[in-house]
């Protein structure tokens, strides 16, 4: 089974009373629903009794009243939203995973991505262990119930457990009675907790979900801790695990986090605006407005205007009624003349020099059309700024990089490029741009290993190593 | 029967050969979604053979591949989204309306209101006619198939019917071979059509609509003008109905069509930043930061700004996956504290003086949710301005305005509202600047009888302007 | 639009108070499924308020809990459950048709088919009338609106309307103060009502449905009838049409109806028994066992049974699991061998004489299969006995008979039907037998048509009869 | 979590080469769907890559076109149908289970209950293994693969893991390239094999399921086999585990099994038709007609009606579209009126002294119904018969006995309970008679402890006892 990129979000709710904490579950969820609409799960625990129900979709479809209702109530639920990669079964690798063992049962939902899998699964299957999906979470849950065989609690267990895993984790284990967050040393996913009114306690893979419940924000799980939490309150397990430096994704910031959330004390809109005003300062231009690609280009935007003092303007409407089951144009359809689900708002563009804000560029054929789009309403001159460097390593942590021999920076120079997408200028961020995002003046404390090739663990070995890379066209391989 | 307010979108496509015209009609209606959700309708016509399906719910969800694939081929269709008024049977009530007579199949899907439906719908079932549904298209439907009997085509039987028509309709009727569009006198609600790269031709309510289908953007249906689309190009039919002034919805600007829209030769997204700058010579005020509700009070926010000087900012971050079966939170939550569909960027308001803007304050209840959200994220100050005067009469042409007695307007001084939704200032948008939103210098070809209560038509008899009558509060009638 | 065969089923509910008619209509309609899958529909009248709902399915699938609630309570409920000829918009012309008219909401279902309902929508189409579908049904409720302007009285309306309608037709008509049921004047299809504890009436197709509600049966509505219940109790409108001898459809023994109805006080069990006698005395033979094609043969086999004194076996299981959407076997399937929704008790026919029954033989396929597989499973010999005589001529009255060039008895003479199906012996009731079905020595009182060539009633002009004449087969037409 | 009564039904299919066995297997899951009807769930293994669906709901409802689609072709399929007690959660429980193990995967599949399940799984979990639900099957997929670790083949395994199972199992494996079966010692629940026109081979519960694929029977699998069929045919292991006496269970004939089955050579009908005779012969009365309730009661009325020689009728109509999510009456409803699901054949009854046979009498309260609904349909006497004898005992090879409190039979004599169900005579068939149904002439080869107490194999411990014995009343321990 192909091991999968887990990039995904994690809520749990811990309330001193019974309560609806289903419904909480799912609101959470709601807001956390950017960083994985594949499957979505809850699980809720009313005194060590678990009632879960994971599928396949986003949460609202996967979860009605009725659903919810058949959840109950309780003292804790856990949540999940995961995204998926095409070709894996969605409904069996659905999370939290919820396994009975000798003490009772446990859940856990988990964010990021191991790079010793592989070797801890051989392992556990050569003592007749048994997997039912392709999941981190599976793999980490045989590892904390082994260890908790011989300790004394599952907080134990879970830090034994943490000497075993490497990689990228930000979990979240229900047991009967307790609630527990875990980050992986290096922090490379965000993981935080936040209070509620009634002394109740909500962790969340981002502040978003904190405040879609109503939670006041504490503080992040630090890289290496683990945090619990019973009717007794909030225990801190640090030191346990050896010490690295901190390694957040930078692409939480760039791309992957609402613009609202706060990540290790770092506003992700901030630094959206932040990496617009580098770019400005990088490849300023002359022009007559600045648009962002909604929704994620709208922060750096902001930023690129305020620097270069060009107005800011709104260049698109996006059709927000377009949901799941929307049906594609066919290929019969003269594709860069329909305009479903982006149209331009020619008054803006009309007769102007524009500057064309968006936050990465994949494949670049996106790109072209909206190009083609602006220049068909009547914009003299499109100028591209990516707030993002270019993309040209794998990532061994949780971000899912697709085929790789189509990613257009891999497999063309930037003039090359820029004829490609029709613009009459391009401008990528510059890595050493990077730090100035997250208020730091030189590279310390993220993983930018995307852009760089600079892996702050050792990666998976030449057997997975190998599939990884497959992906990756030759010319990135430098 | 309720008479029904409906503000709703029409959409008519002609192609000189059998095409997947559902699909094309499909994607019309995405783009005129905003116009109305309750329900929507498409009807196919192969060569005289009508198909149609019509549901409650949105486009996205009513129509499926295998929907569509029902609807087959043909050289004509027909679409039609509708928003209803609570209360009523919106399956019913959805639209396009078929029926079958003495000349076979005719299908017609209309935006606005008739200020006389009472009256026709009376003289028709004193001749025994039977009605189906409470729309106004249907009683249309009935007129102009009487006149049929003794006209020599549909278009001079809607010519004839048009005489008998009071108020405000832009219909689109569908023949075995014509598709025919036609605006009343004063032109109420937008109306326009487009041509195809295949020689084809698009009827739709908006510009946009046109746009989402790859076709290039004709004219403007005139008021009183009837245009005919046969296998032999398109006719205009003109002179036939008396001439009066124009009198297009302001409101379409303000508030219901897309800002990618052009109306009667007017930017709407113009016609809002336009509003935003008169905001600002109005009801100017020191401040650090404009922000707009979104989605509708963003453009408005750039022309605040633009006017202003003052910084635009992205104040909100609003959640696009929230459907129609989302489980609203309960009387308990505590309504004050959850961020579900709305959570603010902190780091755009906190320790700032914010000017917000809106497009219209109604009921007064979601500002005043929405500026405790800006407080509690720090704001220090928020001055709250409207880019639509106050909306205190009536609408007899198609905008449902709602129980009227909770309209916060119509209720309270300019003090009071101040005080209620906990603003530190507040502004309307003037009567007198509505004319600048479309370029002119004074108040012509527009109407605005829902601020000043100057209707450009006769209003509806006694029994039926109580009923409207009954819904505004004692204070707005002086 | 073609004209539709309706063979359907009807339900009425009146209640002294307010209750849940709705649920009543839903348990009726489940007694009736079997006179129709197509389509069905509920409308509840709350005071002269019509609340409805049609959908095409079968009733289990159409009204959920949920639905039903939405249609609420009321004194009055009018269902319909509808069979559909293929290639007809299902939807457009499920029932009871709503329609509204200067007095109010009228509802009305049918079962049965006019053989003038050309002229009669010719005639009101040139009056201006505008239809939706192409039911019967709507055609009734435009004459009896017409009527209702110069009448005093609903029931008059009706009156008088009846004299306009040629064919069978067993109405039930809700207005909003009253329930009535109404028969055409041969009284072709069966029509009967019934009274509830609470002092309530029930009307409906067959007796079956007032058992399934409890009601107790009062009688049968008289061709020509109509049974008016109001608020004051039942009263009788008689002799306001012409009279003519009756002729009750005798397919509705034979095959439509459900063996535990009573039909003009003729046990539909009975009537199939009595055939199953009649066949072992027209064509007896040597055999150890006589068996019923589930479930229409095994009334008749019972009969069989008892007047050859061969002992009945049960010979076949039936799947009851499979639903509306099960998936076929394919082509590729060896069908012969293949039981999926049949399936042979081997133990029954294993070296067995076996006599079997089947209710009619259409195409003959399917008796070809089922011979088979009693001979796979061991049976020596096949005595194939038809409870009834060979169908031959077309129904202008309600029942479908589908592509008549199909039917073998159209097209083959006894003996090659024999040797085409397979069987060792093939006999069919004779036409002379009919009569003592229903307990009579001579024909009189029923419909034979199909059988015999002999209409009651004058039949559809030259159009409409030709397109029935062309599903029938050259041989047929001596 | 609780222990699992799982009566249920399995279903595999080899082909030499790629082929639809999704669809092969649904088809046999139709068949098999009358033993369970909670979850269904299909698993396809092209060349070793198992594609898997399960979910709660019949195998109509659970299996669209698309899902079948989605599954695809391959040489092997293993489905299984599932009855569920209330209470536990369907959806983890369904089977077949699919699991990922050193060698690959495994799918497994099972009918049956065994008494050593806590013990097994306590063993199992102190070795820190995880249990996802609480059935069986997966316990069995534990030990086998444990074993595996050890064996050179998975039938190696299986053998092993045989001589650790206690209680009743029938189960098919799938692993990449075998399909294997196998059956307990004690034979408890049926297993047979067939084999396709092309070469295939099918298994199965019981024999019906190879009729509906047109496989033909070669033989059950003997109790303690196991046969494993591969690329190379079939093989069979046996002697690999202690040699006991038979135990198939009774209640297979009496109620589980289909009529048109054949278990361990003797048909389902057939012991039913004895059942019957054997009651006329023990229980005789004078009557005019024998009823039995279907669809269960139908063979043993043949039987008593051709021992006592009174004639055989049709007494009931069953209502054949009621699905699974019917509206049942409310409480208001006068339940002994309303004739939804069964409805008299009057006829039949009216004025007779009628006999009624019934598969099993539970709680009573059904039967008291029924034969009110006779009497008021005129029967003058009713005399009942059953045709299993009283159950009084807890089963624990997977027969689930509900709550035993309520069982009649527990807790009321003979009199008491003819008194209740208010008939004129009561008979059960005795417990001596038994042998007669399946052709012996003394008690040898059956399992009949739920009648008399006499479990063939040791029984759960005291642990697990006590929760079945809480479900007995005082009145059965005796």
């Amino acid at each position: 089974m192909e091991k999968l990129h887990e990039e995904c979000g994690v809520f749990g709710i811990y309330t001193p009373e019974d309560s609806d904490v289903a419904t909480s579950t799912y609101y959470g969820l709601f807001a956390l629903q950017h960083r994985g609409q594949e499957s979505c799960g809850i699980v809720v625990n009313e005194d060590g009794i678990f009632r879960s129900y994971k599928e396949v979709g986003i949460v609202n479809d996967v979860f009605t009243a009725e659903r919810l209702n058949k959840l109950g109530t309780g003292k804790m639920a856990l949540g999940h939203v995961r995204y998926g990669t095409s070709g894996t079964d969605g409904r069996l690798n659905a999370q939290p995973v919820v396994v009975n063992h000798i003490k009772g049962h446990m859940a856990i939902a988990n964010n990021g991505c191991l790079v010793n899998s592989y070797e801890l699964r051989e392992e556990l299957e050569l003592q007749g262990s048994i997997f039912i999906s392709g999941s981190d979470a599976e793999i980490i849950s045989h590892v904390i119930i082994k260890e908790r065989l011989n300790s004394q609690s599952v907080e134990e267990a879970i830090s034994k457990a943490m000497n075993k895993l490497k990689g990228a984790y930000s979990i979240v284990v229900m047991s009967p009675s307790k609630l527990i967050a875990a980050r992986d040393e290096n922090g490379f996913h965000p993981l935080c907790y936040g209070i509620l009114e009634d002394g109740g306690y909500v962790i969340a893979s981002e502040t978003c979900a904190l405040d879609s419940v109503g939670a006041d924000f504490v503080r992040d799980i630090e890289p290496g801790e683990i945090v619990v939490i019973t009717k007794d309150g909030v225990k801190s397990v640090k030191d346990h695990c050896k010490q690295v430096e901190p390694h957040i994704c930078i692409f939480e910031y760039i791309y992957f986090a609402r613009p609202d959330s706060v990540i290790d004390g770092i506003s992700v809109h901030q630094a959206r605006v932040k990496a617009g005003e580098c770019l400005a300062q990088e490849h300023p231009v002359e022009a007559d407005v600045v648009i962002g690609v909604p929704d994620s280009g709208l922060d750096a935007a902001i930023g690129y205007s305020r620097e270069s003092g060009i107005p800011y303007g709104i260049g698109f409407i996006k059709n927000k009624y377009i949901g799941r089951t929307f049906i594609a144009p066919g290929q019969k359809t003269r594709e860069d003349k329909v305009r479903i689900k982006l149209n331009t708002v020619a008054e803006t563009v009309r007769g102007k020099r524009v500057v064309l804000i968006d936050d990465s560029i994949v494949r670049g054929t996106t790109c072209a059309r909206i190009v083609k789009l602006l220049r068909d309403s009547g914009a003299t001159e499109v100028h591209l700024r990516s707030s993002a460097p270019p993309f040209v390593n794998p990532c061994y942590y949780g971000t899912d990089i697709g085929s790789r021999d189509v990613l257009i920076a891999c497999n063309h120079t930037l003039e090359e490029i820029t004829k490609i997408i029709g613009v009459d200028s391009l401008g990528y961020l510059s890595v050493d741009s990077i730090p100035k995002l997250i208020g730091k003046t030189e590279k310390c404390g993220y993983c930018d290993a995307c852009f760089t090739n600079n892996y702050p663990t050792e990666i998976p070995g030449e057997r997975v190593k190998r599939r990884y890379e497959q992906k990756i066209s030759e010319k990135c391989k430098r």
